[in-house]
């Protein structure tokens, strides 16, 4: 399927961004990349920074908007959990560069803007701190304190991006399922 | 105990990285914050690029020379792996802007200097590994693939910069010995 316009020069401030960085991509870099005159990207884009804070606001929202889905799936907090893992890694391998962007880059826009992206991550962090606060209190997790055991897989799970490697010897499959074998024994009651 | 001169430098730049952004930081804007011209501050840096470099060198030799201690020591790897975590959380939370300059800006690096701090990085995740590896060869651990679990964990520890509060509920040490228990559960065998 072809790409809108639009999603194009995103993917191509993606890619430039990934390889030369954000601050080092000019506007006019873009406008290459999508072979267009600078002035007419202008039609698609109003800035850079603009564009960044689109790019960043889509990817978590794309985090986002599945996960809450799992959460309010009618299974057992152990079976949800495993399915964020799993959709977590399958966002990040199939789509490194664009998670590179937002979890390396969304904090150069700037302050009013960053706070944007820092409140839609804080949302996605809800919904792990939610499926890990209904396993405790069902009993079906440890004790503990959810937010901080949210916190360590989703850390886990975000650190992903800086060392995963889609030629390596592990599929993303096998890797975030070790990653549920880990995780799952730490919190489950009786793993 | 005074800084000496290079120290205050470079304190004041970690500072500031933090504050305005690495890219918004001039020469000018560190040469104010530690009262100098900027023509003396160049007897102590050579550019701020060099400054970077120094800074996060320092820092992830100092992330791994204690724990190269700790991985020598003649006790089991549960101990050492705790030992690892209370270590990893100890520099986080005591440095979190220094922290953050390592994690979070290096990459700002010209190619070529961020690789020494990569290849210092790797350096760093291997011992975490040789610790998994002790493990799971001597059957204290279970089996699986030590540089996973080590990622796991280590992704875990690192993204603590991103949301720790030195003003929080939970204290560092506190925050630790959950994570000890979290990570262990998921590796130590009859845990």
């Amino acid at each position: 399927m072809a790409l809108n316009k639009y999603d194009e020069i995103a993917r191509a401030a993606i890619h430039l961004f990934n390889r030369k960085g954000y601050h080092a991509t000019s506007v006019q870099d873009i406008a290459d990349e999508v072979k267009l005159q600078k002035g007419s990207l202008y039609h698609y884009i109003t800035s850079k920074e603009e564009l960044l804070l689109q790019i960043v606001s889509r990817s978590i929202n794309g985090f986002s908007h599945e996960l809450e889905g799992i959460v309010n799936l009618p299974e057992s907090a152990t079976e949800r959990l495993k399915k964020a893992i799993h959709h977590h890694f399958g966002i990040v391998a199939g789509d490194v560069e664009m998670t590179t962007v937002l979890l390396r880059d969304a904090f150069l826009l700037s302050q009013d803007q960053h706070k944007i992206i820092v409140v839609a991550m804080d949302r996605y962090l809800d919904h792990w701190v939610r499926i890990l606060q209904e396993g405790m209190k069902s009993g079906e997790f440890r004790e503990g304190d959810p937010r901080l055991a949210a916190l360590s897989i989703l850390g886990a799970c975000n650190w992903v991006y800086r060392w995963y490697n889609p030629n390596g010897a592990k599929s993303a499959k096998e890797i975030a399922d070790y990653f549920c074998e880990l995780h799952l024994r730490g919190i489950v009651v009786g793993e």
